[in-house]
């Protein structure tokens, strides 16, 4: 399974991709969606949508988690946030991307086992856990490896189960036709 | 000249296009884009996006005017609004459209006079200034107008100016030709 993780900002957005294989985890590609505080605020946008699309059209991941804003207590910043949010998030569901949300607190307490956590905390923790020896330049990088790690943990658990070989085959017609053509040969 | 005003919002957006042929104003199109509450962000922001993408495409407007959103106290409904901003202004930036901003205060007072003007003012004005007979079901869609209207009169002074006969003609050589060659007939 792939997973994409983003930390989005209107200045630099973070994104991660990893994809699990059982218990290991691979760090598939990582970086930041840089802009200029002299860019106008449309082509700041648009920059991070495509650079996003680009990312997903190349990676396909089956997951999409985003870090719910830091709620500021100034109402404007939160705007600018939200407006990072919403090119971000619609870059993921025009793929068809299942969307999932984790606020700060959940992502530290995925990740270091503490919600309350430091950037440099997190940042360690993710370094070891997947293998990464030299430091990324900027904490949003390693913000959105976080969050995609966060989304793997949460959803290790199948999401639905067969209680048995009836309800299986129920949910399967279409193999055990196969299995009758086979019989007949 | 084609302008579109759009008034973002996560449930309700509105969106009006205007055309003005020197000093008079027709309404091309104006609509909202009404989302349920039951679903989730992500499919909002696409219904924004895609149905915004879809009326610039129609219309080609030469020009976007957006509402930027009023600060609620709440950070929280700030990060939805800049969400629902952030799919709007890209929708028009994809399509290479010039956006502009204006303040509520600044909507009101370009088309009532007051910029403390209510909602029910507004929609006369708008009303009465671009001959709508029925009153339109949402503010939004008025709202969306108004926008359009405000930006309008904000560049009714045209952006650069022929100071005399010479520098016209050195703008638009491709005019003194045509006159040449109708003499030679």
């Amino acid at each position: 399974m792939i997973i994409i993780g983003v930390d989005p900002g209107t200045l630099i957005s973070g994104y991660g991709i990893i994809e699990r294989k059982n218990t290991s985890f691979a760090v598939l590609d990582v970086g930041i969606i840089k802009n200029s505080s002299a860019e106008s605020m449309p082509l700041r946008l648009r920059k991070i949508y495509s650079s996003l699309s680009a990312v997903i059209e190349t990676f396909h991941p089956d997951e999409f988690a985003i870090e719910t804003a830091f709620y500021h207590k100034n109402a404007q910043s939160a705007l600018k946030i939200g407006q990072a949010r919403g090119v971000s998030i619609l870059a993921g569901v025009n793929f068809e991307v299942p969307i999932t949300e984790y606020s700060p607190r959940e992502v530290k307490k995925a990740v270091t086992g503490n919600g309350a956590a430091s950037k440099e905390q997190v940042q360690y923790m993710i370094m070891s856990m997947l293998n990464i020896l030299s430091k990324p330049k900027h904490f949003d990088s390693t913000d959105a490896l976080a969050v995609a790690m966060c989304h793997a943990f949460k959803i290790s658990v199948p999401r639905s189960k067969f209680k048995n070989w009836k309800s299986f085959i129920e949910a399967n017609p279409d193999r055990v036709l196969s299995l009758k053509r086979n019989r007949r040969q």
